[in-house]
């Protein structure tokens, strides 16, 4: 069963402690959510995961209705089991990916006709196909199927949007029978307009879900209006209940997001920036291929005590790097990850001892934001 | 200080247990030698190599000295220490990939000169430099430079061959200084003449090394030819010194080099058959893209106790190849990497219980051969 226990509100700004109860274990809060989108988190084990102290992971349902199929991972016992993680998995909705297809895709009251990105055939994703999918897949919190607003949208464009968005919610969550072993998080749109957030956020929470996401933020838009839509929008959602910024993870979005009371954020970025050789520092961001590193026997970063940090050298990485070895992507994604869920963990500890815009401030001067 | 235990001989066959005491630890022998080219065994950490309870694996001299340079692994603590490995390294002599170039390469009395295959550069590579660059990575046991013969070849050019192989290693030796840390092999060349292999080990091991490879076979003669060139040439090297058979890791030719008395092999197969989703297993050989494996929730091989088959259904790991997961790369190493590995140890207790001719037999008709 899916429940919230709010735990602590922060003294000095809007940033709360809480914990998530699902069937798959509990998840403290605010937390980073590592993405796995195929069933698999780059180059990771679950066991590694777990090393790194991961809480929940994300599945990704367009590419997994895709390929391998949502039956035949029902077949296998479920996503937990097909991947071997038993902790909890956030599945998206599919919507997001679909409605970046371009034309690709055509929009429908019913739902949304795409062609895959893969090999072309055609196919139907609706609220209550995603609610199949992530049925099939067994996730432990789903999510409702949304239009994502691009950014920049025109205000009429955005009001008609979030119309269907709420009609959509409704559906999901008519055709949503599990509610005992899956929570349903409902979404919150309304581009960059105060009022319509507004609106999105009273017909969505009338809806009344166990959790809401702010969704259509990180999308292009800098990062001062991204934090004055935050600002207004997390206002509008109930105390008790978990609040989750999608598509953030880089880590001063981390901080922004944590101040202004989200509980949950999800992003590609540690593992998609480990692939290319770059690294989240103590001091900043390091691209491993730089010419400077060639004879550096230190560590990544002096400050980090993760695997790759305490056993290999910069030189040795960028060996690695400049030679393909699949070693690289692995050692640089563990490093990335363990960055993001200990910088979360030490936030949670700068809430629970009021210390967080002190910590905020320290690790902004030392990254150099 | 290097030194070889001859433990057993077995009554059955010219099979034989042995231990290779090294500075970095101790080698149960006969042993399959991983092979980590680039300093690093490609998808795999120490760590996890550890846990196959890999005794020793290999780094090549060619790679290494044209990226990331040996000089620098020097300036890094040597190759143990750069790429994370504190048990035993063999490194080969660089010759093998030197004579491959074709027409990139000139062999003269003093060494072979060459382009480098990355960016055309020009170098030299003799039996001095050689050891100078297998000092550098500071390998417990270095190979001599030596000339491999391909197949065919004619006699002429064999018996001018190993004549000039024979000056080479005697300069080897000569040259090489760090005899307390690092024990150098000598090579035995002769291409499948006995009378030249006959020749080629006279003149070796009159040199005297602590150790002896036999080069030149798996270069693509038949089967049948490389048991019989075996069969004659292991006779004549010394009982009390480690023998070395170079290039091979099919579990066939594992078979036939132990049961003629070899000691040691290498062979990048289990990690590049990996790459390309093929596995060994204990029924032949499985390809893991096979459509029939689409819905297929058993693991690899069912008689196989590692983490992949422990963990992971062919439903799983098809799916991580189809979509290019580098998980799928890192499952398959560790099962093919685990099998030859294991498959060696069995071959040991096997020699010891005096069963190896019936336990070959049963492996053999289990895959298939
Ligand atoms: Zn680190
Ligand atoms: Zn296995």
């Amino acid at each position: 069963m899916f429940s919230f226990e709010l735990i602590k509100e922060s003294k000095e700004c809007k940033a709360r402690l809480g914990k998530i109860h699902t069937n798959h274990g509990d998840i403290e809060t605010p937390i980073f959510m590592p993405v796995g989108t195929k069933a698999t988190v780059k180059a990771m084990t679950p066991e590694e995961m777990k090393e790194l102290e991961a809480q929940i992971i994300l599945g990704n349902t367009y590419h997994l209705y895709l390929r391998p199929g949502h039956e035949l991972i029902k077949e296998a016992g479920g996503l937990h089991k097909f991947m071997n993680w038993d902790r909890p998995i956030l599945t998206d909705s599919g919507g997001f990916q679909v409605f970046s297809l371009g034309n690709l895709r055509k929009i429908k009251e019913e739902g949304v006709e795409f062609r895959s990105h893969v090999d072309g055939s055609k196919h139907f994703l609706s609220p209550e196909k995603s609610m199949e999918i992530q049925n099939y897949l067994g996730s432990d919190i789903m999510m409702a199927f949304d239009e994502c607003i691009p950014y920049p949208a025109s205000r009429e464009y955005v009001e008609q949007s979030i119309k269907r968005t709420t009609r959509w919610a409704k559906r999901c969550k008519e055709f949503h029978e599990n509610t005992e072993n899956q929570a349903l998080f409902g979404i919150v749109q309304g581009g960059m307009y105060e009022d319509l957030r507004r609106e999105s956020a009273k017909q969505i929470t009338d809806i009344d879900f166990p959790g809401y996401a702010i969704g259509g933020l990180s999308v292009g838009e800098p990062r001062e209006l991204m934090c004055e839509v935050m600002d207004y929008t997390v206002d509008l959602l109930p105390k008790d209940k978990p609040r989750y910024l999608m598509g953030v993870g880089s880590p001063d979005y981390l901080f922004e997001a944590v101040e202004r009371g989200i509980d949950m954020a999800d992003c590609v970025l540690p593992t998609r920036m480990a692939r290319h050789g770059a690294f989240f520092t103590s001091r900043g961001q390091l691209t491993i291929k730089n010419a400077k590193y060639k004879r550096d026997f230190g560590p990544i970063d002096e400050n980090c005590n993760c695997y790759t940090c305490r056993n290999y050298s910069r030189a040795y990485i960028r060996h690695l790097f400049n030679e393909n070895e699949i070693l690289g992507a692995r050692l640089a994604s563990i490093h990335n990850l363990f960055f993001l869920i200990n910088l979360m963990k030490s936030i949670r500890i700068s809430i629970k001892e009021d210390n967080f815009m002190n910590f905020k401030k320290e690790f902004y001067d030392n990254y150099g934001y």
